[in-house]
């Protein structure tokens, strides 16, 4: 349908603004002078400014000096630890795990889950993040949240063997209750948390609940170099080798981190059956000291996708997925030795097309383009930080940052307008967590909800 | 003196924040709801919110929910080319350099590197940058600028051996008629471009003209390894020696980058005569795709100071220092293999006492504190990437960034208040510069300034 061809006003009309766009060999580039017409949630053209000037439209945007881009996706985060924010500084993975995070996670209430979501929805939408992919526990308060807030995610109940079978099932009974949910922006996986701390039977079980109820699954694979070498010792077998066996590679599968994949992973990984995708956080691998990083030019050559991702606040100390898609081309060409490797619109590929893909949303959004879903932000390129312009797609990656970020549209909806909230009262949310956070935190009794052994 | 002991209203009380403070050991600490007192560009004390409720003062800063720093200090940048920002991408050093940088280079002219400079001083006011240590040309034009935003600078006219001893010449009269100026914000140094650019006896020459004038030195050293290996296979000595044996090591010196300082670099360092410093620009080693960083920690052993830095927008994207202070931490971290090392406190001490002696200023600025020139930055952590706070030292480095910066003020001077500037009118800067783009990046005449033949 045409814009003129509309008989009744559009829903929204953003105008006067550059929009990134797709040609159709997935090459980046730029409309200038350009208008996205929206309706019924999805995008129903994208026009000129003078073309949309004369058509109808409940609600109108002028974003003049300001740059369309698709809704940033964070395909890999546990939303709720922005509880544990700054709580497990400079730690090797082991203790960051043993003596803080998964004895703090043993105090977890359905209550703190909420809270801390609900502080990390508007961290996302003060981002940019219009869709996130949450691996974590007590997810019915999750997805109340997103369907609350206006987000869209990819959610899935994390589940440990140590758990029993239950574990797995809970997983089940939420991916199956929750599909579709939220108007349809809840979307949902299996989650096994990794196959260090799921066996392999568990793992096969998983993988034929994911083919059985046609769900992909969420976890965390071959993270580190560590993780690799101790599953070779004692399985002789890498992790990705794991999962080929057990049947995950058969699914949909989204695997995070990947920074233990190693050459003998890769034919693996491309004579996989189902869609793989990997998410990358690299501010975390620094952080943590990880020798490696997620191998995304060997990945790329055998055409999986890399998203972009924050993991969980606890240790990437935040949600801002434009700082990864940056960290991610720095790191990457250092990584190679390569300053040529992961341009800036290679970055912005990753940032849109591949971490839809990523999510299992390809084909509804990634892209503002005629039938997309409308997850759009628009980032304003006035500052004097951003000018003056030589390169768009540099200056969004290199130069801009997510406070630039100043309104955020999920579904057509106006999440964020002019950097101000319109979904989440954050100090109601601030004022309830801080007066949880002392039961949150205390450790005191000597508990974890799992050990760190890889 | 005490501030009840005033008999004149202070100039400015900011009151109701949190001051970053250090104690007598130079460690970092949190002072809660303090309030500091100003009087005629200088902190006279730091005092509690009540204690300084009944002081008389021209002007009051309710600063709730925020942090005083110290303001930021860019150790190593060449402002005037934000102009150039996004212009020279995903290129190897030699290309970045002889293809694009000095061709465009040998266009420049001063009423270029004026509106560069203005630009860059907005950009570094609102991310919080308090004082800059520029290297560049024409800087008359910069030193202009400076007078006129009310920043702090150490300014040097850049120079190479290719223009026989008149470009040292230039350098030292620029260092005479500026040092002490724009009311004694502008202090000044030599600043021959590298031990490549610049021969020994122009080296040797300088570092005499340096102790005679009581002048510092800032250039560029042992920028990567590449340069390192050059100089030890044509002069049989590194970087750093031959900044030794032409006594540039006897004079106060600033060395820009250093991540080609190897291990025999590291004993000539420690002895030399003169107070030695290293600025670190991580960003632009990673992009470059360089193979090591600044080896802080090495330094550090030796009792080298290591300031943050930016280096050019034309490589580093940004003159956002913050983002500077969160990615040394990353990239040490990395670089060592220790997660342990270069916490958030450590990273904030390279940030404030570490980076004011670097550029010479370790007396007056770099500390909130009596007798302190009052530089103080003003940020907000009332944003929910920011919230809880479990430390505040990581909240600060690794979940807050430079946009949270509300209100810069240079010796007791606001130059930007909740993130209006005041002093640069940043569209007036833009139209002009924009206007003179297509002459200053035009490459068809073939000239360069110098060759880039490490």
């Amino acid at each position: 349908m045409t814009p003129s061809a509309a008989d009744s006003p559009a829903d929204l009309i953003i105008s006067a603004c550059t929009v990134l766009v797709h040609d159709d060999q997935e090459r980046i580039g730029f409309q200038q002078d350009a208008a996205i017409v929206v309706r019924n949630g999805v995008v129903e053209a994208v026009t000129t400014t003078a073309g949309a000037a004369d058509l109808p439209a409940a609600e109108r945007l002028e974003a003049r000096g300001q740059v369309a881009l698709p809704g940033l996706i964070n395909c890999h985060t546990h939303a709720p630890m922005v509880a544990l924010r700054g709580l497990a500084e400079d730690l090797p993975t082991e203790e960051w795990f043993n003596d803080v995070v998964w004895p703090v996670e043993s105090n977890l209430t359905e209550r703190d889950v909420e809270l801390g979501a609900r502080l990390a929805c508007a961290e996302m939408i003060r981002a940019g993040v219009t869709c996130f992919a949450d691996h974590y526990f007590a997810m019915d308060a999750v997805a109340q949240v997103v369907a609350e807030c206006g987000l869209r995610a990819l959610l899935g109940e994390a589940y440990f063997s140590s758990q029993g079978p239950e574990g797995r099932e809970r997983s089940l009974d939420f991916a199956l209750r929750h599909r579709g949910s939220a108007d349809g922006r809840i979307t949902t996986a299996l989650a096994p948390h990794s196959p260090y701390t799921v066996g392999d039977a568990d793992l096969a079980a998983t993988a034929r609940l994911a083919g059985e109820h046609a769900l992909p699954v969420h976890l965390h694979a071959a993270e580190n170099r560590d993780q690799t070498e101790t599953s070779l010792a004692r399985h002789g077998v890498t992790p990705i080798e794991v999962l080929e066996r057990t049947g995950i590679l058969d699914t949909d599968v989204l695997l995070a981190h990947g920074t233990g994949i190693v050459d003998r992973d890769l034919p693996v990984l491309e004579r996989a059956a189902g869609r793989t995708a990997v998410a990358t956080a690299p501010r975390g691998y620094l952080k943590f000291a990880w020798p490696d990083t997620t191998p995304v030019r060997a990945l790329r050559e055998i055409g999986v996708d890399v998203g972009l991702a924050t993991d969980g606040a606890a240790s990437n100390n935040s949600l801002d997925v434009w700082e990864s898609m940056a960290l991610t081309s720095l790191v990457q060409k250092s990584h190679e030795g390569d300053p040529r490797w992961l341009t800036s619109r290679q970055a912005l590929h990753h940032a849109t097309l591949q971490s839809a893909r990523a999510v299992g949303l390809g084909d509804s959004v990634g892209s503002i383009a005629p039938e997309r879903r409308a997850d759009i932000v628009l980032v304003d390129l006035t500052g004097p930080h951003t000018l003056p312009v030589h390169d768009l797609a540099a200056t969004l990656v290199h130069s801009a940052r997510s406070a630039d970020v100043r309104t955020t549209i999920v579904d057509g909806r106006i999440l964020m307008r002019d950097r101000a909230l319109l979904t989440i009262d954050v100090p109601a949310v601030v004022r309830e967590l801080e007066e949880r956070l002392p039961a949150l935190v205390d450790r005191s009794h000597g508990r974890r909800i799992q050990d760190y052994d890889t």
